[in-house]
């Protein structure tokens, strides 16, 4: 593999080497002093990729006479860095080449758009849990029920054909793929509790219905994914059957003896068994039993071939709780399963996403081996919502300044291969989160920066639906409401610079695959670059309420005296002796490449 | 498993939780607040084991107002801390009890001592590669060769019979346990390359002698790890015999019928093959083949199970660059054969120690399941040879100040089970570097402070032999001279040094596995604790020619008013306050205790 690098020419070094270890034992390879430009030292080397494992894992090592530094993923130290943060290639699996290029669009299908009046959820049509909770059907727009309370069981009449009547509202906003969450037959709303894998849920629509759809996408030149549930199933999928609904063929539930017990994980001849979480509604899908591993991934028709073949041809899975699944009560051979899943999917369409689920680092899932991407909440959501909103993920208070966020972004895409790194799925917010303008307490300007990170960092952008017309929403269930299209008839503001930032993205190969470089990181302040071939963008940031000078290093990029362009606002900046030296205004954005 | 943590009682904590993973998931345990002692405040919080892995990972949050803090391996961060960096425990696979109670001793065989002349290797005797290189026999004490010259196949006699000789001398030392250089029969002085794995050389002893040898070794106390040359041989070895020493049965080499031709690993009919590090007398064995697996390890009378088992009875194995064996160049599926060593040593010997040789990171190998412990280049021998010495693994130029010396300790030692962690094998040099003293151009000083550390730190203190007396030596073959008897009769100053480390750690159980508490690392200066039950000690160590005032919050050891004895000086030290405040002179090291 082909390396080079850039250092400052008027800084004394000696010698650069690239360091890898083709036999697990380091390996030191000289660098060739290259070319220089302006203030710019290149140096070329090239090393062997390894040959006994798909990673190759590599730094540098740059020596000046008393002392030597290295330059690694997480950024600079001044000895041999950890190997998590090393610099890594798959030369076996990578991401598909499209992934990168998406902007996504997360759709809860219920909340969306009604397109279908005549199947929509009545009022009592069936109940949830047994005769528990009955469903309830309510009014497009009302208040969601609050947590604990009607979560599951009302329904708002949201279903594919108005997901499929909105392309073009969605196309005008500029969004390119689809992912949607859990469609099949399920009686909740959310339908994490699948009953059958291979049946679109009548509410929603049809399989007819569905391939149509996915085909009109296509013909749009836009993706989709699916969310793949299948850690669990619901009490009353028909090898569980809680609540004796099928009394020809006993469910696994009270019948020792039933074909399916051995599909869940029961307690000898009890009636306890492993719940998701714990939770008794979610029983877990025992991976050990070779039935399950046939239906799901490995048999000929497995579900996750079916969806991914004609006439579905759906582009990829979004594994739900991924890394919790496996055998027994924790996630036993976890990675094992991750894999054959991955090999699954492959063998239905070589091209397709791997997205998994995952609330905290995910690194060992994100070698390449196993999944694409991840949902990135531990290296952008969280990141971001500590600096933005200063909190955490169960939402206790957090203070992390810039220095820390890039910290803590760059140990997150350290750990994983660049081309992974890509691949990630950013998203601010989610059906699983607050929705991240609700966090910053309806700050439109702190919103704006947040977006604009979103849009000009590494990983493919997800929004979240109706954040392009400001939703707002609290944890769980109120995260989920109905899309207010009112607004968007409105034309409301922030739809406008959404579809700016999703134009500039879209045009921008820089922005989908260039590298990255931070310029700048204090307080709350920072700037980075992405850069491919000749082209640069820079990105700053000021989420201070209170204007700030700064010295941004544009000769690091090999910029000494040129014109920048703001392409949210067209104004113009100048780089003088390959500085750009000015103010940011409190709460400012800006997006720069050259005028 | 339960858990305790200390707070300063005055600094406002809302909570402290307990983070850990049982399904791969976070879960957050509230802990309780416990008694106050002084200033301390304790918690108590109880999390359950993984059940789906051996390795459970687990670190603290700390809820403040408006902010948060996490407690892990490596420190202290104000967001959750990468996975790498939680603390570990494994509940399945852990080191034996002993090993951290030792202080070992390495010696290079042909060096330590002479205790049978007639059977020395003679000038001439026979040949290295083949007639390449006729032995020669040197007087003890004549310098070695400088490298590349005839470092392997100059001989000064020392054998086992001399060892044995000496361990009155290594008891009075206070040595508890010996690691030996490869002792098998092999041509080269070093004998890394192998012709008899069952077989001690007879120009080192016999078989016999060495079983004595063990015996007289375990009535003393002590035990004894031989060093395990699995990855390769010698092109002597009957399987290879490059130089058709055995025409009555063919080996590998030029014979592609050989039955043994596929314990090595050569490209189709012809004459290459794999050699260690490219290094062509150095054959690489091939662990594909079951013949190899057998012979090795998997065998009912396997080697690594032999002489495990009386009459010979060691009590561990040095496995020689055991990251590197695996299958092809490269060395794939190695951590299976690692575990494969470590399952059939312990089923010969269950509480023999597993010691593996890496010059690199080896956190992959520390994790509890394949290795108990490493050669520890990465987590101690670097990181103060960078701190004492300015220079990294490859000599160049390196600095770090005590605070990245801290970071760098504990990054490695974060990594790995704490079990783990205490049976590291601790050493400054060994036959493969430049000896310490050297590398500090003789400055007796600064090598003090470096013992001291050795003695106080985390991990088994092993001394490359002579080190008690001052031995020199540059690198290899410079760094195996032979011992200097005189020395050691002429009482050398730096004897009595080692002797009074090696009696404190022996006597401090706190030493062996007291946890460990960083008080104040800045530019030169360094202090920490290890700590047990009600027992302290507290190392000190200034590592700059100028005396320094420092002041240690000793407070955070629950020390308000105490007397604290040196016990190297027996000087005596007032803690007022809760604060060491005093002035180290240039150079100093303290270990205090209380008086």
């Amino acid at each position: 593999m082909k390396l080079t690098l850039v250092s400052e020419a008027s800084t004394l070094i000696s010698a650069i080497f690239i360091r890898c270890e083709p036999d697990n034992e380091e390996k030191l390879v000289d660098m060739e002093r290259g070319e220089t430009r302006g203030r710019l030292q290149y140096w070329h080397g090239e090393i062997p990729l390894n040959a006994d494992k798909p990673v190759t894992h590599y730094c540098f090592k740059v020596m000046q006479n008393s002392r030597q530094w290295w330059l690694h993923g997480n950024g600079i130290s001044p000895r041999v860095p950890g190997k998590e943060a090393h610099f890594k290639y798959n030369r076996q699996d990578q991401p598909p080449a499209w992934v990168k290029e998406q902007v996504f669009y997360q759709i809860f299908p219920d909340r969306f758009a009604n397109g279908d009046p005549s199947i929509s959820v009545l009022d009592n049509e069936y109940s949830l849990n047994g005769d528990d909770r009955p469903t309830i059907a309510k009014e497009w727009g009302a208040p969601v029920s609050s947590h604990g309370e009607n979560g599951p069981n009302e329904f708002f009449g949201g279903d594919l054909k108005g997901i499929q009547g909105k392309f073009d509202y969605l196309q005008n906003l500029g969004i390119t793929a689809l992912y949607l969450n859990p469609i099949f037959s399920a009686p909740s709303n959310h339908k994490y509790d699948t009953t059958d894998y291979l049946r679109i849920d009548p509410h929603l629509g049809t399989n007819e219905q569905f391939a149509d759809m996915v085909s009109d996408l296509h013909a749009r030149g836009m993706k989709i994914t699916l969310d793949a549930v299948f850690n669990h199933t619901s009490t009353d999928h028909p090898w569980f059957d809680k609540h004796g609904r099928n009394p020809d063929e006993p469910g696994a539930y009270g019948n020792p003896d039933s074909k399916y017990r051995n599909h869940y994980q029961f307690d000898g001849n009890s009636n306890d068994y492993i719940g998701w979480n714990g939770i008794s509604s979610l029983p877990k899908l025992n991976f050990s039993n070779p039935e399950v591993r046939d239906y799901i991934y490995s048999g000929e028709d497995a579900v996750i071939k079916h969806w991914l073949r004609p006439p579905y041809n759906i582009d990829g899975w979004r594994f739900d709780v991924i890394h919790m699944l496996g055998e027994g009560a924790g996630a036993k051979n976890n990675p094992h399963y991750v894999r054959q899943f991955r090999e699954a999917a492959k063998s239905a369409n070589n091209d397709c996403y791997i997205l998994g689920e995952h609330f905290f680092e995910a690194s060992n899932w994100l070698q390449g081996d196993q999944e694409d991407g991840a949902m990135n909440y531990y290296g952008f959501a969280h990141p971001l919502r500590a600096f933005f909103a200063q909190k955490d993920i169960a939402y206790h208070n957090c203070q992390i300044d810039a220095e820390e966020l890039v910290n803590w972004l760059n140990e997150s895409r350290s750990k994983m291969p660049w081309q992974n790194q890509l691949a990630q799925l950013n998203q601010l917010d989610s059906h699983d989160t607050m929705r991240f303008l609700t966090m910053l307490e309806n700050d439109d300007e702190t919103m704006q920066l947040a977006l604009l990170m979103l849009f000009a960092y590494v990983g493919a952008p997800c929004i979240y639906y109706g954040t392009e017309v400001g939703m707002e929403g609290g944890q769980d269930p109120d995260n989920r409401r109905c899309f207010p299209w009112d607004r968007a008839e409105a034309q409301h503001p922030t739809f406008d610079y959404v579809q700016k930032l999703i134009e500039l993205r879209k045009q921008a190969k820089c922005l989908q695959e260039g590298s990255l470089q931070w310029l700048m990181a204090e307080h709350k302040q920072l700037a980075f670059a992405r850069m491919l071939d000749d082209e640069a963008y820079v990105c700053l940031i000021n989420n201070s309420e209170n204007a700030k000078p700064v010295e941004v290093p544009l000769w690091q990029l090999g910029m000494e005296q040129a014109i920048l362009k703001d392409l949210l606002t067209e104004d113009e900046w100048q780089v003088k002796d390959g500085i750009l030296s000015m103010t940011l205004a409190g709460k400012e954005g800006l997006l720069l490449t050259k005028a």
